[in-house]
């Protein structure tokens, strides 16, 4: 069994200027790394380094996923995001067990990685994104 | 400003037998530290170590707050808990900034140490626990 480690948690809000502060002040860390990702409709950014680090995502357009989950939950806890070492493989891997793929091959994320989402009907409600550092 | 680490991601399941496989498989470590916390109704699973590690939930009556949680909503995501050196006079700052607290003193949580949450209204969603480390 080969342990992952966990690179994010992704977290759902309307607008990242009105909820950073709030985490600012929960997690003591300053906000980095904004980033508009247009092929996922979002603008990113990130507090804290190593596993605890946080992800907020924003949508830039409202047909996006995160629009979608925001309109049917609210701003909240989106994703888990976890580092493995070659995301094909890790795929054919999830397919071989039966899991449900929302990405069928790896695809270009935030930061110049490869990214590839688990559905959460196959993770107990969780939606789950596997990372490949591209650099 | 004082750098916080997350101690865990709470994540609510229906039952941890059923769906500890899952994220055994997804993180590549095992469960360990099963406990009941009563003054929850919960039972907790952890896995993983460090910041980014999960602990499971489940719970052991119908009127615990984790079991209303997964009948609004079903299973998933259901805090971040992060590490405080104080938590009293946490809890003192967080009233001061006129955030809900759902508990209004310290109290015992798993594995000896003192939690307390943040209503998730005053925090983007995401429901948030505090954990002074009870040894």
């Amino acid at each position: 069994m080969t342990e992952r480690a966990l690179d994010h948690v992704g977290i759902a809000v309307h607008s990242l200027d009105e909820s950073l502060p709030a985490f600012e002040s929960i997690t003591g860390h300053k906000g980095y790394g904004r980033e508009r990702v247009d092929s996922q409709g979002v603008e990113v950014v990130f507090l804290g380094t190593g596993e605890g680090r946080l992800e907020l995502l924003a949508p830039t357009r409202e047909d996006s996923a995160v629009a979608k989950y925001l309109a049917r939950r609210g701003p909240g806890m989106h994703h888990l995001c976890y580092r493995v070492p070659d995301l094909a493989a890790e795929l054919d891997r999830y397919r071989a067990e039966g899991k449900q793929l929302i990405d069928e091959a790896p695809r270009p994320g935030a930061a110049g990685h490869l990214v590839a989402f688990i559905h959460p009907r196959s993770t107990n409600g969780v939606l789950t994104e596997l990372l490949q550092a591209g650099h």
